[in-house]
């Protein structure tokens, strides 16, 4: 059986037909991430923490009219910052984008997610009007098929345990294609990595140029010490409100509730990655989009073990975005960097 | 912060208040283990599998009437293995031990679920009565403190990936106390160790007598290899059906919701030890028995942080009871047990 390996550019965007947008507001510490595929992709989710903040969530589900996204929204900003989901909703219609009603306007379907990232020591004295509508129309101006990591959109202001979170992405190769590609905003009240700071997904890591994605050299091969107290990492002196999310994306022809079970799988990636995850204190929102370019399996009666394969994928894919997020981010405030933390 | 420890028994028995009871049929490579409380305890579910078998898990949701269950069967046998819990309600039911409702006999409510082992070269050729009634009757007659671990009860015919599955069970001490109990019937599609026979659980493995409690010396220290296809060492050869089953306990006082929570978090347990998890082929179902002996947290406000803490330690305590029933499982027909592929 062949490995794994990462795709060219070890993005998300490494799927066929996805565009990401990002904005900023370094002030404020905060951010806003925008997917748009280029033809409306099936979507589908799973909120599997304690504390989310979603929205269109519930439009999504099998049983429910809507089998595509035009796009999809991660920001910061809590509660405010389901606004982003508004700037690019109103921005995708005057284009004319968007699903199809009769209406003068189609109805773009953006579904989003929020994570915590208000008590993070930027200004928010934002009075009446956030700054997120107008970040998710900017992020919407900066569709690109690039982008870097760490501190950068929704996972700019991000916090990982007691380390700096942020914006990770990763992509998955099998058989010579790319399968899966990953983008987590890195934002849990739970640890990445172990006291040592070796990664829980080091097992994980892929060769890219010959050199592991994520880790340090001198950590080389080490397993973490998962046998210390359960909350050892975890961001309990700060503001207890957290959340990953993110977004798995395939060339994949899957039905709305194969995605769905594809976004399940993938919260393996999460807690692979993080520890402890999916607690009270966690939204952990995984949205799959799913462009359709290339057929799940060859015959039907195979499609749900292809979806088992790609689901473990999913899952891998997932633990290593959140790995590389946090490694590839940078000190902001209070919040120490992963390698200014550890590299000697 | 004080480190994790396993309790005197290392079973889901050091919880205070619960018997198991377990029952098998050698020739049908099938049993039934059932779990009771001493007094009903508040009970929920999370069940993430694609292919879950379970019985009464609609009761058991937080906006329902129930909110304590009399006891929970963990059966072999796919769909034959849910009358199991109809023998054990009978039984239980005759002794007027139940729900009451105002009807001449309570009604016992015991949540079930059940594994696939029925394609595993036992002797299946039971007509039109399979023997899961009786075993569970028999499993409740042998209700004990007590019990061993790998061939036995519900795990008595389960495979996982190639090798043998089996019951699994661990128990987490933190500061002086007894925090939670697992029992899994391990039978997942994936694989609980990488090619050279590591665990992937294996950072999760605590000390009992100095030795860890699973894993083979020659391979101590060492971390899995989890770049490899992302199928490796699953049961995709043989039938494809097939499930982990259990149940966390705590003497923690829950509402049903806050079960809920830990049942959703005690799922990354099989997360970190199984690969891949959560497939179209998987139940999935855990239960959570909270018996209420003690206060999670003293202060009303404390207690979401005290439930995240208690679903760490219930997820790291699933991961252990996975690798623990493949590690004490003996060879059955043509499954294989770990040490006798690994053991030199």
């Amino acid at each position: 059986m062949s490995k794994i390996t990462a795709g060219a550019k070890n993005l998300i965007t490494d799927i066929q037909g996805l565009q990401i947008g990002h904005a900023v507001d370094a002030g404020a510490r905060t951010g806003v991430s925008v997917i748009v595929p280029d033809t409306p992709a099936v979507i589908a989710a799973s909120i599997s923490g304690g504390g989310p903040g979603t929205r269109e969530t519930d439009a999504l589900k099998p049983e429910t009219l809507v089998a595509r996204a035009d796009a999809i929204v991660l920001s910061g900003g809590s509660v405010y910052g389901l606004d982003a989901a508004s700037g690019v909703t109103s921005a995708m219609g005057a284009q004319g984008r968007g699903f199809a009603t009769g209406a003068p306007k189609p109805s773009p379907i953006i579904p989003a997610a929020i994570l915590f990232d208000v008590a993070n020591g930027g200004d928010k004295d934002w009075g009446d009007t956030p700054p997120y509508n107008a970040l998710g129309r900017t992020a919407y101006e900066n569709l690109s098929r690039d982008f870097a990591l760490g501190n950068i959109g929704a996972g700019f202001g991000a916090g990982a345990g007691g380390l700096k979170g942020g914006l990770g992405s990763a992509s998955s190769v099998l058989d010579g294609k790319v399968k899966i590609g990953a983008l987590i905003a890195v934002n849990p009240l739970g640890s990445v990595v172990d006291e040592a700071g070796r990664f829980w997904a080091q097992s994980l890591a892929l060769e890219v140029d010959g050199t592991p994605e994520f880790g340090l050299a001198k950590l080389d091969g080490q397993m973490a010490d998962a046998t210390a107290h359960p909350m050892q990492g975890s961001k309990i002196a700060a503001a207890l409100t957290n959340t990953s999310i993110g977004v798995v994306a395939t060339a994949a022809d899957l039905s709305v509730a194969e995605a769905t079970r594809l976004a399940i799988m993938a919260q393996d990636g999460l807690a692979r990655a993080i520890r402890p995850v999916h607690t009270p204190f966690d939204g952990d929102a995984i949205f799959v989009l799913a462009t359709g370019a290339e057929k799940l399996a060859e015959a039907d009666d195979m499609r749900p073990l292809a979806l088992a394969e790609l689901g473990a994928l999913a899952a891998d894919c997932v633990s290593r975005a959140v790995a590389r997020g946090v490694f590839e981010a940078e000190t902001l405030g209070d919040m120490q960097a992963y390698r200014a933390r550890f590299e000697d």
